[in-house]
């Protein structure tokens, strides 16, 4: 790797590498996005769209294609798909979260209303599925629309672990599989299916997908409890006020003891949160390590990450896909 | 037709045809709306799906699928994947129009929240999608999925169309071919493809679910207004209340002199309603006759359901579909 590579995020050479592509996905959100009937769709779609994601698991489906030697034109279709679906639960997201906030941007249910947030997401699901039967693959099909419901599951699952002490790290994990880590892995798992690969590589593709999408929710609840500065759009202490069992948070109650105890349930299972609880629940959790733990697991996600694309064909887009799992946990630094 | 046969609504006699056909599309429905994870799906879903709706959409692409002489089982798949997305919609449609009643029961929204609504209604998408793809038919996925955003355009255009004077008949048809007539004419269009019926034969049942689900639905725009009384679990005014624009209202609107419309813009516009306001409302729409045409109009429609039907072989089950395109606006009496 030479000094100028290194110097760039490994999120923006993949971009680089896949300029093209990206283009191609980016025209074709664009052109399905719109509505004849109903203008105020594309109104919120751009809003959401413009506002700039790192478009993240669009680029994941088109590196898998691409390093499977995939030389055809539906690796952009499942791109636009994935990044559809990603889109539309965004907007229920915001809803059910009751979000403000989004990208540095106020949320399109602040902006507009919950109403029109819960009917574009329905359109943007719709219009995915259209994108996708044009691929005429059955098999990216099966993958997508499971996927579809796992996040769904797992976002059910969420609302109901939510102020729940009782919630422990076997279903946070199910949790972060359905709400991020599906989508992750049917992004790269599309993209190995499409370009017609080995089955190795296609479950190489999918355990890279799975695990990458756990270190990077695992990040995630670590980031919402500030552990970096430099992250812009997202307000810290979100998930404690939603009341969500986070995994420093679950492996803070395991260590309670009586006084602790009480204090989760007051802030969590009660939802009576005081000036300075956020303060403390952040003084126990550095008490019992678990913002380190937690890093040190999404570590081990990330690496696992990293083993599963040994059996990949080597390939710069490999690379890049490597050292994005390493850049995915460090950015905590 | 015997004494017999008349003395029964057609919707009867056909889930009477189809008894088996319905029993393993119920057996199928139960089976995949539980969730291992999330309970709380299966308790939203057997909330909505107990309450018994008439599964008219299921009945239609069965009826579809049998009389063109179909004898394998994905007709079955079809008929549930119909009733997922029809439920999904219901789920949603609550949020959006925060409705307190449906089907004479309190709604989902309201029993449990408008995040769970949301949440189970994208998990019954997510596994419409499913369903479907367990058909292997290219077709029929390209049918439901262009159906399911011709659903959620409609739902988008009738929110900004709503509390808006100038919405007239033409966009009043767009909004009701989406909300409505969409999944009607998927529901008989798939059940004659995957019957793998002749061209002719699967335009007329599009053409046949399309005109009825328009004639379904301005009768219920009708019923709104307390056209029948012995409708159960309908609010009279719901429409007028939520300040949408139906057909009723759209000619009354039209046919308004200065004071009149006046009115109409306090009420519908500003949404200054006061005591009163509806009996008013009412009074205009006879004045005008307006709640007659738009009767007239429905049995125009389905009339046009009926004439659709002579592209088909003569089959008891196509009488059936006839008896029941009657029988939508003769409720009405």
């Amino acid at each position: 790797m030479s000094l100028d590579e290194k110097a760039t995020k490994p999120h923006d050479r993949l971009a680089q590498a896949l300029t093209e592509d990206m283009a191609a996905v980016n025209a074709l959100i664009r052109d399905r996005m719109a509505s004849e009937h109903a203008p105020r769709i594309p109104e919120i779609t751009q809003h959401l769209v413009e506002a700039g994601g790192k478009r993240l698991r669009p680029m994941l489906t088109l590196a898998a294609a691409r390093l499977c030697g995939y030389a055809g034109p539906y690796h952009v279709h499942l791109a636009a798909t994935v990044e559809f679906i990603h889109t539309a639960t965004l907007l229920h997201d915001d809803v059910v979260d009751e979000s403000q906030q989004r990208r540095g941007r106020p949320t399109a249910n602040l902006l507009w209303d919950n109403k029109s947030s819960v009917l574009v997401g329905d359109y943007l699901f719709a219009r995915s599925f259209q994108l996708m039967t044009e691929t005429d693959n059955m098999r990216v099909l099966s993958i997508l629309s499971n996927a579809s419901a796992v996040i769904a599951e797992g976002e059910v699952l969420q609302l109901t672990a939510a102020q729940d002490l009782r919630t422990d790290e076997k279903i946070y994990l199910k949790v972060i599989r359905g709400k991020t880590a599906a989508l992750f892995s049917a992004a790269t798992e599309v993209g190995g299916v499409i370009a017609g690969a080995h089955e190795n590589a296609v479950r190489a593709l999918f355990d890279y997908g799975d695990a990458l999408g756990i270190a990077f929710q695992m990040v995630d609840d670590l980031l919402d409890y500030g552990s970096a500065s430099d992250v812009i759009g997202k307000n810290v202490g979100d998930d404690f006020r939603e009341r969500k069992l986070t995994l420093p948070v679950i492996k803070a109650v395991a260590k309670a003891d009586a006084e602790e105890r009480a204090f989760w349930s007051r802030v969590i299972e009660k939802g009576d949160q005081r000036e300075g609880d956020l303060e403390h629940a952040l003084e126990l959790m550095r008490k019992h390590g678990t913002l380190e733990a937690t890093r040190l697991e999404a570590l081990a996600w990330a690496n696992k990450a990293k083993a599963s694309l040994h059996a990949l064909p080597a390939h710069e887009l490999r690379d890049m896909l490597s050292d994005l799992a390493e850049y995915v946990v460090a950015r905590l630094n």
